[in-house]
C-alpha cells in the first residue's frame, strides 16, 4: 500500500493555523516562509513516498534480528538511512552551526509525520538522535558539542536515550546503573538498560548513548541521577573511531509491533566500564533528560497522527475499491463499493477528523515552540512556551490514544481481510499501541498536564487557553452557516466543560490527590479533544473564508464538512468526560484492593 | 498466566439477574436448577484452568500449519480436544435424544464463556460445531440428523460453517458456489470458501461442512441460496467412514490473531464435484444458516466477555505484582505496587465493569432464550423470543467492541511489558480484533438492530426493554444510598436518550435511511451501553440487600462499587452518543466522495 504525504492539509495547517507568516518574521527565521515550507515538505514527500514507505511492510516481515551482539536491520533499511542522511534530513531542525538546516519545528513537524507516516520503525532512528542533539545543545560541554554534535546533525551517527532498567519502568527514581569517576575526567559505567530503540544497529558507524546513572555518593532518588555521554566506539582526537566501548547489546525484544525496530537490552561495563561522558552537571541528569524526553514526547504525538493518516488512507482505498451490498438509500441499484454505505463513511469520517484535529493541534504546538525560542520578546516568549508546555501532554497523549482508534477502525473498514496479515491494516493496528505507553504512558502525560501545567499555576495557563476558544467562538457566531452554528453548540459546552475541570484539577489536587488523578487520563482526553476541535473549528473558520473566495472550493468544503463532523461525532463527548472526572472521582478508588 | 474462572460473578448473575430459580420451572429443565448450575461450572472451571487454559499461550508460539492439504493443530490441542470429548463438553446444551445433556443456555453460556477465557483459538472448533448442530436439529432431514447429529453433539465429529467467497465478503447475495442434483438425490458442490473457521484439522476422525450454495436455475440474490452439508469423509451406511469426498484445504490464513485457529480456504470439486446432502428445503439456505448465525454471534459476543475476562485477570496480577512510585495519596511512603495508582485502579475498573456489564447482559439474554424455547405459554414465548432477538446484536456488538478497549487496557496496565509478546497480554490485543468482525461485523449487527429489531416492530420490542428499565429505577429510588442515588441519575439519563433514539430509528428508517444508518452502530453501541449498565443497576440492587442481610459481604460491596463504577464512566456516555446519532447524522454523509 502506497503513501501519499497529505501536504494541502499539512500546508493549510501551516499558513492558516499555524501563521508561518508570523514565524518567518522571527530572528533566524527570515528564510522560513510559506514558500519554503512548501518546497521542503515537496521534496520530503517525494523522499518518503518513494524510498521510505516501500520497506514499512517488509520490515514487519523481516525484523531486525540480533546475533552474537550484533543487530541487522531489515532489508533495505541501511541503504535508506543512507540516502536520508545524504539528503540531509536529520538537520532539518538543527543549527546551522553544526551543519544543519535550522528550518522551525512548524516545518519540521510536518516532515516528521511523514517519514512516520512513511515507516514507523525506520523514523524512531532519527527521532532518538533528534532528541541526543537536543540535550547535548543545552547542556553538553563545548567539547563534547564539538565532538558529537556535526556528526549527530548529519546523521552519520545516531543517538540513543538509555532511561529504564528492569527494576524500574517509569520510576526514574529507581535507576540503579552507577558511574565511577575516574583521574582523567571521564566515568567508568556500570549497569544493565532496557527498551533502548536502536541501542544497537548497522545502519551509522558510531552510535552515541546517553545514559542515566549514579554517581557514588549521590543522593536518592532522581536529584541523584547524572546523564552522560557513551558512544559506542571511542573517538580519536582527530574524529577517527577508536576502540570498541564496553557497551553491548544482549538482546532485542519480540515486540507486538515496530518490528523492525531495534530494542535493545544493553549492559555497560562487563569488561571492566564503558567509558562515558558528563553532561552538564552531576546530579541534574533527569533535568537534561526532560529536554530529550519533550522533544521526544512530541514527536511521539506526531508518530500517533503520521500511523493514523496512513491508516486512514489505507481504509479509504479500500473502501472504495471493495465491492459490496447496495447503498440502503437506494442511489445505486446494484452492489456497491462500501464507501456508499453510511456506517463506512462514518468510520472513514472518525479516522479522518481525528487525525486532522490532531494535526492541526500539533501544527499550532509547533508555532509556539517555534516563537518561544525566537521571539525577540521575552513575554511573548514566555506565553509562548507556557503554551507548548501545556500542549506536550496533549500532542502526545490525545494523539497516541486516538491513533488506537483509528487503526483499529482501519482494520474494521477492511472486515475480515483487515485480520489477515497481508493486507497490511493489522500493522498499524500492532504498531500503533506502543505510542501509548513509549516516552512516558499516556498516564504519565497526564500527570505531567494535572501536575506541572495545570495545578502549578492554578489553571492559569489552562485558563488562557480557554479564553482563546471563547474568541474562536465569537468568530463563529458571526457566520450564518449551519455547519459553523454546528460547531459553535458543541465547542461552547465543550469549553465550559473544560473549565469546570480545570477548577476542579487546579482546586483539588492538593486536598483530594487520589481524587483529582483518578481522573487525570480523562481530563487528558477531555482536553486533547477540546483542543483539536478548537483548531477544527479555527479550519472552519478559515475555509468559510476562502471558499467564499473561490480558492479550492472542493478543499474547503472538505475541511468545513470534516470540521463539523468532529464536532457532532467527537467534540461532543466532551461534557460526559466531565461529568466522569468531577462527579464519577470516589467510584474510581471505591473497591477493596483485595476485591480485585 | 494462569486463568481462574469467576465463578462466584457468574453465579450470581445465574441466580438473581438470569433467576435460574425460574427456568428450572419450566418443563425440560427440572434439573437445572442453581445446585446444577454450581456443580457443573465448578467441573467446567477445573476442565479449562487445568486443560485448555495452559495451551493459549503456547498455541500463539506454534499456530496451526498446513502442508500437503492437512492441517497440524498446534501442540496440545488434539490431545485436548478429546478430553473435551470425553467429558461431554460438546454436548452440554444439545438435546438428550442425539446424546446431549440438555442443559439450559443461561448455564451453558458460562460454560463457553471458560473455554474461550482460556483458549479462544481453541474454543473456536466447538463453537463452529454447535451451530452446525442446531441448523441440522431446525431444518435437517430425520436421515441427515441420525448419520451426523450424535457424532456432533458426542465431539467424535466436528462442523463448520462455509458462508462467504472471495468476491462476497459479508454480502451473501453475491455468493457463487454451485450445486448439481444428482439423480440418486445427491448434489455435487463446487466453488470456493474463505473464512472456513477449522475448515481443516486433525482433531476429530471427520469435518462436517454445512455449505452455502446455489442450485442452478435458483433466483439471483440471498433467495437463491440452499443449504447442504458436505463431509470430508463419506459415511457408509453403517455409519463407518468411507471415502474422501471432493473438498480440499488449499491454504490457510496468516492471521494477527486466534492464530492457533485454522482459518481455511476449501476448495470444492476440483476432482468432479463434493458429493453434498441439501439441508431442509431448496433456496431457504441462508435461513437455515441465520439459526446457525444467531447462535454463533451469541458466542461471539461471549467470546468478546472470555477474552475481557483473561485481560482483566492477567492485568490485575500484574498490577498487585510491579512495584512501582509511591502513591499521589502518600498513604504509601515508598514505591508501591501499581495497583495503588488512581489512573491503575481506572483501567482495571473500567475493564472489570465491562466485562461485569456485558456478562449480566448475555447472562439475562440465555434466560430470555431458555424461556422463549421451553415456556408453557405461547404469549410468554413469544415476547422472550422478542428480546432475546433483541439482544443478540448487542451481546454480539457491545461486547466484542468493548473488547478491544479492554484488552487495550490490559496492555497498557503492563506498559512496556504489555508490548512485549513474552508477557502475554497484547495476545488478547491481536485476538480480540477478529471479534468485532466474524459472523457479522459490529455494521452488520447494527443493521440487524436497525432494520429487523427495531424499525419492524415500530420501536416496540426496545420501548418494552425501556419500560423494564424504569422499573429497575423505581427500585433504584427506594434506596437511600449514595450508589443508588448515582446510578439511578446516570441510567434515567441513558434510558431517555435510547428512547429518543429510538424514536428517531423506528420514524426515519424508511424516510431517511442515510440518516439512521450513520447512526446504526452508535445506537448498537449505545443500547449496548444501557442494558449492560442496566443489569448491572439490577445488581446493585441484589447486592445491597444480600449485604443488608451479612451474605457475603465484600462481594457484595465489590458488586455495588463496580455498578456505581459503570454507571458514572461508561454509562454517562449515553447522551453524548444519542447527540452524535439524532443531531449529527447529516454530518457522517456529507463529504463529497472525491474528497475522501
Amino acid at each position: 500500500m502506497s503513501y501519499t504525504a497529505p501536504l494541502k492539509d499539512m500546508l493549510f495547517d501551516i499558513e492558516h493555523l499555524a501563521n508561518i507568516g508570523e514565524i518567518a518574521k522571527l530572528p533566524g527565521f527570515e528564510d522560513a516562509g510559506l514558500e519554503t515550507a512548501q518546497a521542503v515538505l515537496e521534496e520530503c514527500a517525494r523522499f518518503n513516498q518513494d524510498v521510505i514507505a516501500p520497506l514499512n511492510v517488509t520490515g514487519d516481515r523481516d525484523p531486525s534480528s540480533f546475533k552474537g551482539g550484533e543487530v541487522t536491520t531489515s532489508p533495505g533499511f541501511k541503504d535508506a538511512f543512507a540516502q536520508y542522511v545524504s539528503g540531509g534530513w536529520q538537520g532539518l531542525q538543527h543549527p546551522a552551526d553544526f551543519g544543519g538546516q535550522g528550518l522551525p519545528k512548524t516545518i519540521g513537524a510536518a516532515c516528521g509525520e511523514m517519514l512516520n507516516s512513511a515507516n514507523m520503525s525506520f523514523a524512531l532512528c532519527p527521532l532518538l538522535s533528534d532528541g541526543a542533539i537536543e540535550a547535548l545543545l543545552t547542556a553538553g560541554s563545548d567539547e563534547l558539542k564539538a565532538v558529537y554534535l556535526e556528526r549527530l546533525v548529519s546523521g552519520q551517527w545516531t543517538g540513543t536515550m538509555n532511561l529504564t532498567e528492569p527494576q524500574a519502568g517509569s520510576d526514574l527514581a529507581m535507576v540503579r546503573s552507577r558511574a565511577e569517576p575516574q583521574p582523567d575526567g571521564t566515568y567508568k559505567v556500570f549497569g544493565t538498560k532496557i527498551f533502548i530503540t536502536y541501542g544497537e544497529h548497522d545502519m551509522a558507524e558510531n552510535i552515541v548513548h546517553l545514559v542515566l546513572a549514579r554517581v557514588a555518593g549521590a543522593p536518592e532518588g532522581v536529584k541523584g541521577i547524572s546523564l552522560f555521554v557513551v558512544p559506542k566506539f571511542m573517538v580519536n582526537a582527530d574524529g577517527s573511531l577508536g576502540a570498541r566501548n564496553d557497551v553491548h547489546c544482549v538482546s532485542i525484544e519480540h515486540k507486538m509491533g515496530i518490528k523492525a525496530s531495534p530494542t535493545a537490552v544493553l549492559q555497560y561495563g562487563d569488561h571492566g566500564g564503558a567509558i562515558g561522558y558528563l553532561v552538564g552537571q552531576e546530579n541534574r541528569g533527569l533535568e537534561y533528560m526532560f529536554i530529550m524526553m519533550n522533544s521526544a514526547r512530541y514527536a511521539v504525538g506526531m508518530q500517533g497522527i503520521a500511523i493514523a493518516e496512513r491508516a486512514y488512507q489505507h481504509a479509504v482505498a479500500y473502501a472504495k475499491d471493495r465491492v459490496q451490498s447496495r447503498p440502503v438509500d437506494g442511489s445505486i441499484n446494484a452492489s456497491a463499493p462500501i464507501i456508499h454505505h453510511p456506517d463506512v463513511k462514518r468510520m472513514l469520517m472518525t479516522m479522518r477528523a481525528y487525525t486532522e484535529g490532531c494535526r492541526a493541534m500539533a501544527s499550532v504546538a509547533a508555532a509556539a515552540y517555534d516563537a518561544a525560542h525566537h521571539h525577540p520578546d521575552a513575554d511573548a516568549r514566555k506565553q509562548n512556551q507556557a503554551f507548548y508546555e501545556f500542549m506536550v501532554p496533549l500532542v502526545k497523549g490525545y494523539s497516541t490514544e486516538m491513533s488506537l482508534e483509528v487503526t483499529s477502525l482501519g482494520v474494521q473498514v477492511h472486515g475480515g481481510m483487515g485480520f489477515i496479515e497481508e493486507t497490511g491494516a493489522a500493522q498499524y493496528y500492532r504498531d500503533a499501541k506502543i505510542l501509548t505507553i513509549y516516552e512516558g504512558t499516556t498516564a504519565i502525560q497526564a500527570n505531567d498536564l494535572v501536575g506541572r501545567k495545570t495545578a502549578r499555576d492554578g489553571g492559569q495557563t489552562a485558563k488562557a487557553v480557554a479564553a482563546q476558544i471563547e474568541k474562536t467562538e465569537a468568530e463563529l457566531a458571526k457566520s450564518d452557516s449551519a455547519a459553523a452554528a454546528a460547531v459553535l453548540k458543541r465547542l461552547k459546552a465543550a469549553r465550559l466543560a473544560f473549565i469546570d475541570v480545570v477548577d476542579f484539577v487546579a482546586g483539588q489536587t492538593k486536598a483530594s490527590p487520589n481524587a483529582v488523578f483518578s481522573g487525570s487520563v480523562p481530563y487528558l482526553m477531555l482536553a486533547g479533544n477540546l483542543v483539536a476541535g478548537w483548531q477544527l473549528a479555527r479550519s472552519l473558520i478559515v475555509a468559510q473564508d476562502q471558499a467564499s473566495h473561490n480558492v479550492d472550493v472542493a478543499f474547503m468544503q472538505a475541511k468545513i464538512a470534516t470540521a463539523r463532523f468532529y464536532a457532532e461525532h467527537i467534540l461532543n463527548k466532551v461534557p460526559g468526560i466531565r461529568d466522569s472526572i468531577v462527579d464519577g472521582a470516589e467510584s474510581v478508588t471505591a473497591l477493596a484492593l483485595e476485591a480485585f
